[in-house]
């Protein structure tokens, strides 16, 4: 592949970050607790990934990055947000540190740490219905959108299904469940609404769903592999936390050589389902690459 | 007004209540125990006070409440119902007990509750997009309604003003911003987006909106005077919690007599943005009547 995936991130990644400083109000703006934490938790040094993926799942439709796909990738990434601030507070998985920063909770307090979160899936919605995109269009991808983090085999659902397995033997159902719900589901429909953005037609969106759903799951293995093998300066969160709280997670199930070789396959598989549409899926391509060879 | 109040509040709680139990997931769905508590706060005896005034407000347009408003009365019920688990939450208010029974996070935990709040503000917004009109006016809807739970003005900002308040003396001012948007924000919504279902214009979405502002913040006015002046089993939840915890309520600040007549006299002016409707207001002014008016 010839397109330089490094610049790909990065710059998906700038053009997401104005979008999200200009669409969280200031900390200047009352009620100021409430945007300070918003913004803490936001800008703490998220890699962006959905925001990437839905603009080059965009591109692979449209040719080109679309204007004003930026909107759509900050509010992917503030229904992220959200998702980690309640993840990490003391009823749930009492996370102190999340990208080497304290959490929202240690930072703000509990109650505006709930609020916060709360705020983002609000302020997530809300600009999404501002898309410059047919009202059609728009309405599509807010139902999808609602529908992977919502209870159903969504974010949520996935979250509440880990909460529940915690202490239990992990069986193979049951992580690949909770895998395709908790994280997989965002990231899927990152790169299916992306399409719907630029135009996608029914076909597309079958595509665009195929690859996504075994990308996802392959990212997320990646992440279990490394939360066993990398230490908690390299992670930037306390490593080896999944295997010490009995988390279901694929190499516990698996290995870790096996869960290696599940994430290469499931990327193969996930690139076959663009092969019609040539060199156009070369970006989304090389950013999947990318995300299952990260070493941290 | 020759409108049986209580038959139509009647008909539209039982409208709502048949599309809430449609639209939450039982609670034999998996993940269950999520399923469970969206369904015992969302079913716990709640007026369904904002589904009815949408209705009105559609009826006033309309001329008869429409087809499929139902699941809009659902949506707002679902944001209202997530706005009290959360303000329950331990972090919060800390509330056992919340219409005479025992709060979310009592009967299922913390965790749990969280995500069942955060769950039932994802649903909202799938519903909506799932609603039966122009998707327009659905996009329209939904941004107006993110809007008015968010933190500027909204829901979400009222509730980080009355926590940053507690302890302080309340000024009117204060109180004032927090009723506005604490809980005037979603009633004031309820009545517009009701409204916009039904095809409302520019103009008439101005006097609904006009009309919301005003009867909401009479409605509240009246809920702290009755926090003051009615005894726990009459009102369903700890009474004169307001005045223990030293709460910004309008009683504290202008006494209750001259809060009675604040009330009457913003009912007077939220009436009077509905004189150009004529007789085909009697449904929506017969309700915000029957609220200004209640004693529980």
């Amino acid at each position: 592949m010839s397109v330089d995936v490094k610049t790909l991130i990065h710059e998906g990644a700038e053009l997401t970050d104005r979008a999200l400083e200009a669409l969280i109000p200031s900390a200047e703006t009352v009620p100021n607790s409430i945007h300070g934490a918003m913004r803490h938790s936001t800008f703490a040094g998220g890699k962006r990934l959905r925001p990437v993926l839905a603009m080059q799942a965009a591109a692979t439709i449209a040719g080109s990055v679309p204007r004003g796909i930026e909107n759509l990738g900050a509010a992917l990434e503030m229904l992220h947000t959200y998702s980690l601030i309640h993840d990490d507070l003391p009823a749930l998985d009492n996370d102190d540190l999340r990208r080497g920063k304290p959490t929202c909770h240690v930072a703000f307090g509990e109650a505006i740490a709930i609020l916060a979160g709360d705020a983002l899936q609000t302020r997530a919605f809300e600009v999404l219905a501002g898309l410059e995109c047919p009202p059609a269009s728009t309405v599509k991808i807010i139902g999808l959108i609602a529908n992977a983090v919502g209870t159903v085999d969504g974010m949520i659902g996935g979250q509440v299904l880990d909460i529940e397995s915690e202490g239990k033997k992990p069986t193979p159902e049951l992580v690949e469940a909770i895998h395709r719900a908790k994280t997989g589901a965002l990231i899927r429909v990152s790169v299916v609404a992306g399409g719907v953005f630029a135009g996608a037609t029914d076909e597309d969106v079958a595509r665009l769903d195929t690859f996504g759903r075994k990308a996802g799951l392959a990212f997320q293995i990646v992440d279990d592999v490394l939360d066993m093998t990398v230490d908690s300066a390299q992670l930037g969160k306390t490593a080896g936390k999944d295997l010490a709280t009995e988390k279901a997670t694929w190499p516990a199930v698996y290995g870790i050589e096996q869960s290696e070789r599940d994430a290469a396959a499931l990327i193969e598989e996930a690139f076959a389902a663009l092969a019609p549409y040539g060199s156009r899926a070369d970006g989304l391509k090389s950013v999947a690459q990318y995300l299952v060879e990260r070493k941290n």
